[in-house]
């Protein structure tokens, strides 16, 4: 049984949208961040960072956090979504690694100043704009001659993805000038396992 | 043979630094990206994203960009610097993607705004030295009870982190409030394999 740390973020539901793919059972709790859950003494002993998500897999006790690394967790432990064989491996982690370092920071950077900021600064809301274009360019490019971001293979990189990219229209953004971009997202929204991961927290 | 395309920044001398420690030869390439060596056509075949570092290993003609993909090739390569014991492994696994994830965007943006920015953003300034600070007492609370980031053995997580922490002075911060933060940096800087690796690219 795993306990799941988690909020209605794209970081939480790359997690819940992979333990539905893999079909491990686990218990959702739920931390506020609009409340400051996250900073509670018994989160902070959870994660020293104070962010969601973050797992307890009580069948070896181990508790890991920051999102790319519960993904490789929990792909290690079962065997799946990430590939052994050295090439095809380090595909996923290189885009996994991509989606870590600047996807999540930067369209999180663009949601801070478009949305949430209590001022308005049109030079960060135009760097953070152009930025998330130019990402999105990029995984449009990578996704024009292969089926998945990685290669043929549905892997967690595309779980990675998936919820910061199909969180497009409240960023304010469309797809229409990415259309291999688009095409992804579509066929990643009609996974079931998306589905149920995308509704975690309720 | 290892061919290392990289630049004078912190990402770049994460590769560096891990290549002194393990003793593999390597071929420097230097992406002058002031002058926009990255957005070149043959460096976009290397890495889509147009970002140093990158590598290509030549024994196995793999390819690997990001800079955390490259840690984590070249430790499990040689198996070296990143366990393989599942709980111990996934303690050097998070802090790197603590650092992937929010030391290395997150210090990269108060650079940006407090030195590069054309137009002077109190509010962005202000947001990113806060959250830089944050970090470091993040780092700070987990290095007051061990030698390293993720315990008593030196690792991935370190290198990941020491270009980013070492580089205080020229963010304009210090580090007198975090005594165990500096400690680390100090016991660091004395390692050979980290001097070497941050006089890269010459």
């Amino acid at each position: 049984m795993i306990d799941l740390y988690t909020f209605t973020t794209p970081n939480g539901r790359k997690v819940s949208i992979l333990l539905e793919e893999l079909g491990i059972s686990y218990n959702v709790h739920k931390i506020d961040i609009t409340q400051g859950q996250q900073f509670s003494p018994d989160f902070v002993e959870i994660n020293p960072n104070s962010k969601i998500p973050a797992i307890i897999d009580h069948e070896t006790e181990i508790t890991v956090f920051e999102s790319g690394a519960i993904l490789m967790y929990l792909a290690e432990k079962t065997g799946k979504l990430l590939p052994r064989e050295t090439k095809s491996r380090y595909q996923v982690i290189e885009w996994l690694m991509f989606q870590m370092a600047s996807v999540g920071p930067m369209f999180g950077q663009f949601n801070h100043f478009n949305r949430f900021a209590p001022e308005k600064v049109p030079y960060a809301i135009a760097r953070y704009e152009q930025e998330t274009l130019r990402l999105y360019g990029v995984l449009d490019g990578q996704l024009a001659d292969r089926s998945y971001i990685a290669g043929e293979d549905y892997s967690i990189a595309d779980i990675a993805l998936y919820p910061w990219v199909a969180s497009y229209e409240f960023m304010g953004l469309t797809l229409e000038k990415h259309p291999h971009l688009k095409r992804w997202v579509e066929i990643l929204q009609e996974r079931p396992a998306v589905q149920r991961g995308m509704a975690v927290p309720a």
